[in-house]
């Protein structure tokens, strides 16, 4: 799938650049990365940080499993192919409304380094923010808000990560979270500290 | 590829909603789609739209062969089977952008009224705006700025919409332009003047 083919496609210049969209939002168009085990509380906290933005008067957006999963991405599965594709496409997309200058969050299991820094190489310098979401497959798992975990300890989900596959913690994100002990509200904290001290808001 | 395949994905409920953002950005989050033949002058009528409106204060953002081909549709060749994915995955990723609260203009052939019509199902009553830039071939092929129509004539490219392979006129547009008799400029108006029309600046 990830071959190119694209080919006679003709470029054209576009008469309204990301800067001067950021200069009508009074923001930087960004991409929070979060990645993490399932339960690890991505969701939530990337819906909070954009919620939490939106209050300020901040453009914000979430792409997560509600609207990619079952939009642009509803002909993949869950094959390590299927997976990695899966994360190219959120990245291309990431990229589109991070250049438009959204602030936009991504929660998704993402569990392969190469595939993050794959997304990673498609933005400019300081445009990705990968925020790692940590914590310990027994949080994970005695949290189990849906039942996920132990329905792949009896074999009924395949490839679920942090039981039967694998997830790869991230070498240098930008941002660790420390699910085991913070609370939800200083994990949303902790982001919009990280925003305020780069400038992007 | 159109086959859905993801299953165990958990919903989320967003914590911000599109009538949110669009009071914020005060401005309706619409997709113009515009489709017509090559050379008909979709990209620059595109470009010149999302550009008149920011000069108003509006945030539009321009999807066409720059950012989607090169992007995230870059594992897409110009098969039947590839023209239908890419366009379902712009009709997804517009879908996206009009809920963020964008005013976004796609330019894209997009010859095929099924592949359109699947794109439009996936939007709100109002949010999908067809434009058919209408310029006959004559036109186009007299125009053809990147010599495409001569190399599709000598069998350089194949597949050439228009030449051979099929456009099929969309069957009911929002809009129609009359791209063989009135000046970019006019055309750009009457696009502008429907969106005032449908109060969506």
């Amino acid at each position: 799938m990830s071959e190119k083919k694209s080919t006679n496609v003709v470029w054209h210049d576009h008469l309204v650049s990301n800067e001067e969209r950021e200069e009508l939002l009074k923001q930087k168009g960004v991409l929070l990365w979060f990645t993490g085990l399932s339960a690890s509380g991505k969701s939530t906290i990337a819906n909070e940080v954009a919620h939490r933005l939106f209050k300020k008067g901040k453009l914000t957006y979430v792409l997560d499993g509600d609207n990619i999963r079952h939009g642009l991405n509803n002909n993949l599965g869950f094959s390590p192919e299927d997976r990695t594709e899966n994360i190219r496409r959120i990245g291309e997309v990431g990229k589109l409304f991070a250049d438009c200058g959204v602030i936009t969050t991504t929660a998704f299991i993402s569990p392969y380094q190469e595939d993050r820094d794959s997304a990673r190489r498609l933005y400019k310098d300081g445009q990705f923010i990968e925020i790692f979401v940590k914590a310990s497959i027994e949080t994970c798992e005695a949290r189990d808000p849906k039942g996920l975990y132990k329905k792949a300890r009896s074999g009924e989900i395949p490839n679920f990560t942090g039981i039967s596959a694998p997830y790869e913690e991230p070498v240098k994100p930008e941002i660790i979270l420390d699910s085991d002990n913070l609370s939800i509200d200083e994990e949303v904290e902790q982001v919009i500290s990280y925003l305020k001290d780069n400038k992007i808001i």
